[in-house]
């Protein structure tokens, strides 16, 4: 090959706020991915796949703070594209392109990495995984609770955790901003506002506030007015706003929203609301919400989302009014790190040792017909001592093991020792290979 | 929100190359995920994942060809990254950098996205997704036997479809171009000539032979004459190595490789040698393989891979010699899609309109009940006229329709209609919902 003479060795390093996932974590990935698949299709749910790069455009305007973080480049034919930084934007394309392919009210599900070029944290990475249910094609009531009902669902199937799911409105909040920061009038201004509301989690209010006074003609007065009318009781907030009819009618879809999704009673999940729930992305227009672990809640939100009405108008006078919201696998991943509940994986069934590499292909045929019958098992591959190869099978904790050497090959036998008890049989006839395990495994036989 | 004034519309295009998957694209593409799993499960194969992002010295110097396809770009922090080409490379990263929380022989199995700017032809993307089996820390006859096997049974099962193996041999090949085309010596020379050779299947004998004669020193004579010896039966080229002591141990290891591998009798499955399969990529050290569908041949390779010694080597001086292959996902989906194998997706079995929205938490609490016993089921959140809502049924082919308004919420029943047969059950008890769809779906009591 082309390395002559012999290179100092490469530091085998990834890049910051990448990682690598071993087994049991992606045995975990996947087992929450199983039950979001499985719901969706309960729900009616179709699950589609959008690519991983975009041109710019196509993401670019509409994330907000996120914008920013977005990793963009040149590719070959000098186009400038981006690595997707959510599965919403790349949906409202496919929404557009694939008209003709979909009926609406459209269900939907995706799943798929995502690339946000923000400072790495605890459960914060650069690439992580997104797990999305949208409905487009409906603004009502129904369409947020199915959106909203299937995120819980799966959630409390993934993890059986306590939780709360907090239930903002992008709406009512601008209208708070309105009422109190009447000099945020642009919809630049109102979105730097909320911009800096989305931090209050993070920094606390005086900091938000202070952030707030920083534009042109906001006093402290009129920040903290606007802070406290957030943070108050939504009764106390829906009799502020209730002489604004169209503001009435969201705050009353809010609180019905509230009610039928505590009425699924889905166990240990809460459903409150909170106007302070903001949300950076700029695309949002009615209802936007957040979940937290309720023993972890500095992992941040496990999953977010809320109604997006003007997305696919960028392509096209045909409105698709849409909701979603995405499960934050990987953070999610973390956070079931984090409490101890990634458990080891279960090794294989059986391992098949082999004495004699004369006798590797009746071995491995051995091998093939235990999996045919979906008995998990490996053979040694290694060439090593028999010692050795049973050391293997020690290692990974393996129950079973087959020794098979020259003899056996020619007798058409194997020996089987069970690595617990110790016992052996000895000289069993290989056609009754599959009997055997079917009655020492409990199999039906 | 900020897009005022209105802008003109934009097209919703993707980038060449790359395509969005409708449902029953993504529906088939999981049942071989599924499948691969299931089988990587049975083999002792333990999934992870890496980056997709990783620094580009990572990824270069060792993809022959394909280092030129490579999307590389500085990213935020300056500094020069690209995206993944093959699961391989990252992988042998991965192997140096967890070193610790492996077991040497590891079972790997990865699924994932790869990148390569390449020009977009029937089947062949600049995204794709493949399916890695991979043993490193094992150079034995029995790694190879033991992945081409995983990677057969799953394409069989996934498709089952005629297909042919062709195995081939690097070094063999290496050993017939220094015997015909001794000028070719450096390692440099040999890589240029395997370029060549890989191309045989695409652009035929006589193109290959002038591509060769381009290099110094290599008569149409030499060329003609590697070219007809790599072509020749097996045994042929056997006899012509026999005096290279190093090379005829491998030429029996391949010969051995090609029985085991037929002694599986994996239905329709064809395992052949054929030396002229040199692959593109510079890493492979021992065998190779790639796999064609018979029906469908111009589709190319969907299932590629060889022995690669020395890809670790570049990381640490700890040898973890490893063999692998991919399955090409997405070209195993296209072929099946041109030879009509990817059904349209059943449909939900219940659809809940709602005649008043009065009833909406009445009808939500019911699909929510419907769901968590296994029933799939749509509630209709358009809010249009009943009409219309029907409509979406009937359209989605959906067999059972329940309609609840204000009186069936009221007196807590529901009317269910079968949309085949016409037949309308009325005013059955709501406690009765489950019971009745049991019975008539003949699902278990």
């Amino acid at each position: 090959m082309s390395h002559s003479p012999k290179p100092t060795y490469m530091e085998p390093k990834s890049l910051k706020g990448f990682r690598d996932l071993l087994p049991a974590q992606v045995a975990v990935r996947q087992q929450i991915l199983a039950i979001a698949r499985q719901e969706a299709r309960l729900g009616g749910f179709q699950e589609i796949a959008t690519p991983f790069l975009e041109y710019s455009e196509i993401l670019l305007g509409e994330g907000g703070e996120t914008d920013k973080q977005v990793f963009r480049f040149k590719d070959h034919g000098d186009r400038d594209v981006a690595l997707r930084y959510d599965l919403t934007m790349p949906f409202a394309r496919y929404a557009a392109a694939q008209r003709a392919e979909i009926s609406l009210p459209f269900r939907r599900l995706q799943i798929g990495e995502v690339f946000r070029g923000e400072k790495p944290q605890k459960g914060r990475y650069r690439e992580f995984m997104q797990c999305d249910l949208d409905i487009i094609g409906a603004d009502t009531l129904l369409a947020d609770a199915e959106i909203i009902a299937g995120l819980m669902t799966i959630l409390h199937k993934a993890t059986e955790l306590p939780m709360t799911m907090k239930l903002g409105h992008r709406q009512i909040l601008v209208a708070l901003i309105q009422k109190f920061l009447p000099v945020a009038s642009t919809s630049e201004a109102q979105s730097q506002v909320l911009i800096a509301l989305d931090k209050l989690e993070k920094i606390g209010a005086a900091a938000v506030s202070e952030l707030l006074c920083k534009a042109d003609g906001v006093t402290k007065e009129s920040a903290d007015q606007l802070l406290a009318a957030v943070g108050q009781n939504f009764e106390k907030t829906a009799q502020l706003l209730k002489s604004d009819e169209v503001i009435s009618v969201e705050i009353d879809r809010l609180a019905k929203l509230q009610n039928m999704l505590a009425g699924l009673r889905v166990p240990k999940f809460k459903i409150e609301i909170d106007l302070r729930i903001a949300r950076g992305l700029a695309y949002y227009t009615g209802v936007v919400f957040e979940t937290t672990l309720d023993d972890l809640q500095d992992m941040g939100s496990i999953c977010s989302g809320g109604r997006y009405n003007q997305l696919t108008s960028r392509f096209s006078s045909l409105e698709m009014p849409g909701v979603g919201g995405s499960i934050g696998v990987d953070r999610l991943l973390a956070a079931l790190e984090e409490l101890g509940k990634v458990p080891a994986q279960s090794p294989s069934l059986v391992f098949v040792a082999v004495a004699d590499q004369s006798a590797a292909a009746y071995a491995f045929e051995m091998v093939a017909e235990l999996r045919k019958s979906g008995i998990s098992s490996e053979i040694a591959v290694t060439e090593q001592k028999l010692g050795k190869q049973l050391q293997q099978a020690n290692k990974k904790n393996i129950l079973w093991v087959i020794v098979i050497g020259e003899q056996e090959a020619q007798n058409k036998v194997f020996n089987c020792k069970n690595m617990t008890t110790g016992s052996e049989d000895k000289d069993l006839k290989r056609t009754d290979l599959i009997a055997y395990f079917q009655k020492h495994l409990n199999l039906k036989g």
